[in-house]
């Protein structure tokens, strides 16, 4: 039986709004079922044509083209623009946005309010290149629906149950009261895959999990009893993992080497770090399907597909290590879930923790994907943000409701 | 049967020469069987009281004061002194110095030139906290023994042969040109361990090996068939595990934090990682013995104990996946020698990986410490920096005697 509640938002709607470095993505869903209405993106933003496109949950297209936007607040401005025509046909009940950086102190989505705007402004030093533009998002949405909730979802929380020993850089405490600590993202992505591996898999709750989101940017969480106890990002999304156009660890005398002998300034470094590091800096090109196709004629392109392999490969090694053991590998992101070759070559060599694949169910990107003799489940799961967006708004609105 | 050139060096020294960050370690053998004749070492140069101590081989008490050295340069020219007084006693055949960086060229030892010190003081930018002192300290020697030959013993050699994937930053190429490129130190160690190892166990070259060398500079390599392949320090001795005083690998974000939000520059970023990070910024003591004394009563002695063993257990895990297996673990350094409680703690989570240890024969300090049922065989090896420098300058004269 509906409550009043539920029969007023089943015919409401919840946007979903997913800003990356250069994409826009954007998601409607039913308030009540958070089944899916439409689904849009805006991608290479800021280059001389990006691509709008937005299809229904049919996957029929309902708009496309492509067209310049020179900057992220354009491409918001085009999405309100095309909802504002149609919101008569879809009332919003609310709009979920992934924040990428919850600072110390958020662990749960929270409604978005004037203080924690302030709240937010105050924590741009702690992702100075992501949350100014998010906060924008925020701000031109409130403009254009000052009367429909907004909910704030960090990317960060998932793992804030992460033991201090994990968490606490081996630096002065007084960077730590400074916000100085690993956060770790990816978060929605990791907690939409725990409730897949959910209704998968019933006993997930006892198990060593390590969940691989390889995309542009990458990392890998582990997750134990149900619990995001390591991951591979920290502070920022520039750790862990060898990325697209991001370097991830490193030892600190290569930036003192930058800093000192190659006089690199902070913003210089900066610049460096994040957009011309990583498989770009190796071959000179930073996604994976092109490197791909680049490799048999391109020494530089193996080598940096040899490079992205073996460091997820070290890993997982590292994570299970963390763990005291490995009951189940999970691929997803652009990367996890459509490349079997590289998913092939992270697990070549690690045979003696138990992980072996089936060539034939990698190929086809099952579900399954190890051997019924490997002790290591290895699984191949699509993830979706925007969804665990909605679902995240549902539950803020139900928690708000019972209270 | 002695050739005449054996003849000739038996009557002869080597001296050893092992300058740490505030040690100096000098060490006399035979030349002809590298057998010790004594070995000494100053202790807390810089601080208000150091310790000099000399023992011969059987451990015989020959000097001992504490006294202040302003500098290296001091206790080194003491320690020319006490051998000038006994020159006839112990004519020297050579020298050999462990030099912390050889740079991209140099896979072996070398004798000294010349034109090698000056390759020398072009690559102190490689090493600028550490390669000033030795070259100081060659220098010094030479004017001491100006006939006597000198032999550079690079800690780098031992890993030069790893794989361009692992030794390559993701980074422009433009800053590989200058040398910017992954290392990894400790070599002498793990030259002299391979050594120990072929001598306890024939099979060596065709295994996995990690050589844990914990110190209060602590660092990890990976040997397979007999090769270094991975390592855990890169460019500097800052990088991979948390140390006594530095931290270890970071996500270069907090590297940024540090610049752009905390307004360090970039020599304040440099003190702050050799000398104020690691345990030292957790628990305000950065020795291992002293934190395990103060654990019962102080909860950040226990946070740093735990994040030091945690980080090792970790890159046990990562290096056992870079090989694809572990047959053999090897601990050594002053902390892998002597500290039962911290191996037992490091290996505590790795039976999955089949180490096990024996709790006794680990508690005893026992060559083998690993149980009968585990697949690693866990050892335990005391190291010879020393001796290997002795028994480098051996082979540099007895190639350049058979040329």
């Amino acid at each position: 039986m509906q409550t009043a509640a539920e029969g007023h938002r089943s015919k409401k709607y919840i946007l979903s709004i997913n800003c990356g470095s250069s994409s826009l993505k954007f998601s409607l869903y039913h308030a009540l079922s958070t089944n899916l209405e439409w689904a849009g993106s805006i991608t290479r933003i800021g280059e001389a044509k990006a691509h709008l496109e937005i299809r229904d949950y049919s996957h029929y297209l309902l708009e496309h083209h492509d067209k310049h936007y020179k900057n992220f607040n354009s491409a918001v401005t085009e999405v309100i623009a095309w909802l504002k025509d149609k919101q008569e046909k879809y009332p919003l009940m609310a709009i979920g946005h992934r924040i990428v950086q919850g600072g110390p102190k958020h662990f749960e989505p929270v409604i978005i309010t004037d203080e924690l705007v302030k709240t937010l402004d105050e924590m741009v030093y702690l992702a100075p290149n992501h949350l100014p533009e998010e906060i924008a998002t925020i701000k031109t949405f409130q403009a254009a629906w000052p009367d429909v909730r907004q909910v704030a979802c960090f990317d960060t929380c998932f793992h804030h149950g992460m033991p201090s020993y994990v968490k606490d850089y081996p630096l002065p405490v007084t960077y730590k009261k400074m916000g100085l600590m690993k956060y770790g993202f990816h978060g929605l992505s990791y907690e939409f895959i725990m409730q897949e591996l959910a209704k998968q898999f019933s006993p997930v709750a006892e198990q060593k999990i390590i969940i691989a989101h390889l995309g542009n940017g990458a990392s890998m969480a582990a997750v134990k009893n149900g619990f995001g106890v390591e991951t591979t990002m920290g502070l920022s999304p520039l750790g862990g993992l060898v990325m697209g156009t991001r370097s991830g660890d490193l030892d600190p005398g290569v930036i003192l080497f930058l800093l000192k002998q190659a006089k690199l300034t902070p913003d210089e470094l900066d610049g460096l770090l994040s957009t011309k590091s990583g498989l770009k800096a190796i071959a000179g090109i930073s996604d994976i399907r092109e490197l791909l196709q680049a490799e048999p004629e391109h020494p530089l392109a193996k080598e940096a597909l040899t490079m992205f392999c073996y460091t997820a490969t070290k890993y997982i090694g590292a994570l299970a290590a963390a763990m005291g053991g490995l009951d189940m590998l999970v691929f997803t992101g652009g990367i996890g879930e459509n490349s079997a070759i590289i998913r092939e070559r992270i697990c070549h060599e690690l045979g003696f923790m138990g992980i072996e694949l089936d060539k034939s169910k990698n190929k086809k990107n099952e579900l399954i994907i190890s051997k019924s003799t490997g002790k290591v489940s290895v699984r191949v799961i699509k993830t979706n943000e925007e969804l665990m967006i909605a679902r995240l708004v549902c539950s803020v609105f139900n928690y708000a409701i019972k209270q």
